[in-house]
């Protein structure tokens, strides 16, 4: 009974830690992270400050929960696509658009998560760049096993060119152009871009 | 004489603005951005603290300082670029490079440039974005001119693809991988990807 007992505390544990990163992202959304108090997470989530602290050390720990909300919704929608039939420069497009509609959705969420991954290199952000890198590194070999992609390409260096452009798109569209561009075209757009390469066919130049 | 006297001293504040801003950059290279007081800048610039407000409200608006000169060193560089003959591909190469170089010489001072991006989006960095774009504009226009890049591209969609792969792979070094590889060397394979595509050639899958 006591390794059931055990586990059943443990599991009571988890539940409470996603009860209150679920309830803080929700406070987050509406009413923005700094103007979100830990008391108010604490009281929406029917838990004592205390217990608050007991799982998030501070409010910015909140921030990984949100990262790994987030990247386990992009692994699953990954899977999916892996165990689909369609070409992979579709898969490719379509999980691009995806991570694209996830930073639409939580857009101030996703400057606080840049800035933290800013401020303490190699930190508890960096399982994001690992986990991420993961996802588009499997459907790039997926794309290079189907003759799809080209099989030259080191394939860690392809998926971090992808990841580039989708990204440096996310960041433009976060920080300095808001409306400037619908951020799912645009970023289906670069990504065509970047498979279909950028150099004028040879003896096609002018 | 009145004329000549305020233009006088007008060019005499541009300098000791431009005294304080290098004194400024050289201090945060040997100390670090947080562990240099104002107190030590105005001290090495030869001002009195009351005069170090005048040009800079606080320590973080001498970022912009900084980001205005390494701009100026890119559009300086851009320039002599744009006017020699060799291909667009080589040039595209070493503007990308040299951008590497530059943070690599500047690393703490990258990371504190971003963080203050994000924090402040539309904000004085804005600028930074808008210059760095022409930059990559003009060798875009002059690659499609002459036929070595594809006319058919939006000639910012391509600047924007090519600085999203450059900026994503110095983001990442900054954050996440120190030594993990050669700034310089991986910037330039990783644009050259995005110039030739990531697709297979057609007929040529297996």
């Amino acid at each position: 009974m006591r390794a059931l007992e055990l586990s059943r505390r443990e599991r009571k544990k988890d539940e409470t830690r996603e009860r209150i990163a679920a309830v803080a992202m929700r406070l987050f959304l509406q009413r923005g992270f700094e103007r979100t108090t830990i008391d108010q997470i604490a009281e929406a989530a029917d838990v004592a400050k205390g217990t608050f602290f007991n799982y998030f050390p501070r409010k910015e720990a909140l921030l990984a929960a949100l990262a790994d909300q987030r990247l386990s919704e992009m692994e699953r929608f990954a899977e999916s696509l892996l165990q689909s039939r369609r070409p992979v420069r579709r898969k490719l497009l379509d999980l691009v658009a995806r991570a694209g509609a996830i930073h639409i959705q939580h857009r101030d969420l996703s400057r606080l998560l840049l800035a933290e991954m800013l401020a303490k290199p190699m930190g508890p952000m960096h399982q994001v760049h690992v986990r991420a890198q993961a996802i588009m590194r499997r459907l790039v070999d997926q794309g290079q096993a189907a003759g799809e992609l080209r099989g030259d390409v080191d394939p860690d260096r392809a998926a971090s060119v992808l990841r580039g452009v989708a990204f440096g798109t996310v960041l433009f569209w976060l920080c300095c152009a808001p409306g400037a561009f619908v951020l799912e075209d645009e970023i289906r757009k670069r990504l065509s871009l970047v498979l279909d390469g950028l150099a004028a066919p040879a003896g096609k130049a002018s």
